[in-house]
């Protein structure tokens, strides 16, 4: 069987003040088939199209905090679902506020949107599930920022088994059966004998999980939440140059965020939401790498298979 | 003397939904080195970052309306004249319920600009005046959509008379009286003779005009405050396939926008704000053709000189 799709596309790396080169924060995140757009900078829907993302397959957003840089392009993004046609329900993750901001701009704005959207509100006190089905799940978790703020948790649900094909020659199996033994079922074959699972089947690959940690001070608090994740996001506005400015305004430096990808062993560790004033971002990984060795660098376009 | 610059910007050319080759409505003209915007559509600060625009000498923003692809760049924009260490008085002009939506998002994006905001309320009951110096004066006037929107009329002043200067050689003008003659005045030269000013001076270049007229259904109401303009940026969302659903979503077709043209005796005629189901703009041009010869079009980054 092949491998279930778990595809993060960066849409924006940029801090608060987006340049020539770089957009506000937005990734978008395909775990088999389902689209999570976490956070929505000013034109996300720009970036969409540009990277060809189909809009009306995304039917949940995560927006980590109400900084302008990470929820601006929301009101026109919903707008343009609208015009193109969106009929069915949207589920947005967020801060209480956000409901209230968005329904008071499509009032002001005259938008009345012919498909409903159905508002959960985030909680910064704890791991929270905000949505499971049979593939995924997605918690909250909280962050250390200026204003309240989340991270995000996704998690592959347990894949299923692995048939042995070797085996499964020797045993008179129905598809009804294989499907069981997917599920880690002993079964009866067709000429009535029991099987063990176990006989049949391997184990599964292990399940994947991201994690986005968008905005945040250092804080070690954070690494029980994100704890062997096989890719984390994690802020890196500053380099180490601006440490003290990194801690007064609540943001992180590339140091502390390998500091924290160490420090919850996760597989490898994602750059990004570099302040305008660099322009390079090699110093990053060059800063980083003093603490931790498998470092990315998010970049507008750039898609990484976790 | 140098004639001084009135030139447009185009940064966006589309209607409510952008496109990946059109961005929400929004233009930058520069008279004399004022600057003004004139709507603020998603992601209008980076169209000005990409054509290279000064932010800080913007000082006056106008919003016709409140549909989002007419404002929705306005917060970001505002924030990142803060970050970028704007302290000098911005003047904003729009509806009445621009204020409070913006203070509102501001509030609840914890944004505290850093730069004073001056409110100025426009209304579309008649021609208003809404700035002026000694070069240039921006009026509002009331146009027809379906919510509150005005349309901006912005004029050069009576530009300065012209020195003839083969009859300068024969008398003997210091600095000061130069400057008299500019204005229209009669002088005493160095010699202590009185000399009229038609003598010296011969008739100003025409004052320019520029006038904005986004989003309006067809209405020959608007042709008494656009009368004679240089250049009329007139809406054009529809060809004539369309003309029903253009009276009903209250905007106009290319022809429409060529017959208000024709009737205000423009001199020239840029149509914009272009629904995203056309792709290839010229038809604009041959449809409005039939009512008025000189059509130009809107793009993205496009200047005109007026």
């Amino acid at each position: 069987m092949q491998k279930q799709k778990f595809e993060l596309l960066i849409l924006g790396s940029s801090s608060a003040a987006p340049t020539t080169q770089r957009n506000p924060s937005a990734q978008l995140l395909n775990i088999a088939e389902r689209f999570f757009l976490i956070d929505c900078g000013e034109a996300t829907q720009i970036q969409l199209r540009k990277y060809k993302a189909k809009f009306q397959k995304i039917d949940h957003i995560f927006i980590s905090h109400l900084h302008g840089d990470h929820f601006f392009g929301l009101p026109g993004f919903l707008s343009s679902m609208h015009l193109l046609g969106r009929k069915q329900e949207l589920n947005i993750y967020g801060p209480a506020e956000l409901r209230e901001i968005i329904e008071k701009i499509n009032s002001i704005s005259d938008t009345r949107l012919n498909y409903p959207i159905v508002w959960h509100t985030t909680s910064n006190k704890e791991l929270s599930l905000l949505f499971e089905d049979d593939k995924v799940e997605v918690r909250s978790f909280p962050l250390k920022h200026r204003i309240f703020c989340t991270g995000f948790l996704f998690s592959e649900k347990p894949l299923p088994r692995k048939i042995d094909k070797f085996k499964l020659d020797k045993f008179n199996v129905s598809p009804a059966n294989i499907h069981k033994l997917r599920n880690g079922d002993d079964i009866v074959n067709d000429d009535g004998k029991k099987i063990k699972n176990k006989d049949l089947t391997l184990d599964p690959e292990a399940s994947r999980s991201f994690a986005y940690c968008s905005d945040t001070i250092y804080d070690e608090e954070v690494v029980k939440f994100i704890k062997g994740v096989d890719l984390l996001y994690h802020e890196s506005t500053f380099l180490n140059d601006k440490e003290k400015r990194a801690k007064e305004t609540f943001h992180s430096t590339a140091e502390q965020a390998a500091k924290i990808a160490k420090l919850a062993k996760v597989k490898c560790l994602l750059m990004g939401h570099y302040s305008a004033r660099y322009g390079d971002t090699e110093q990053f990984v060059t800063e980083g790498s003093t603490h931790f060795k498998n470092i990315l660098l998010a970049s507008e376009g750039k898609k990484f298979q976790i």
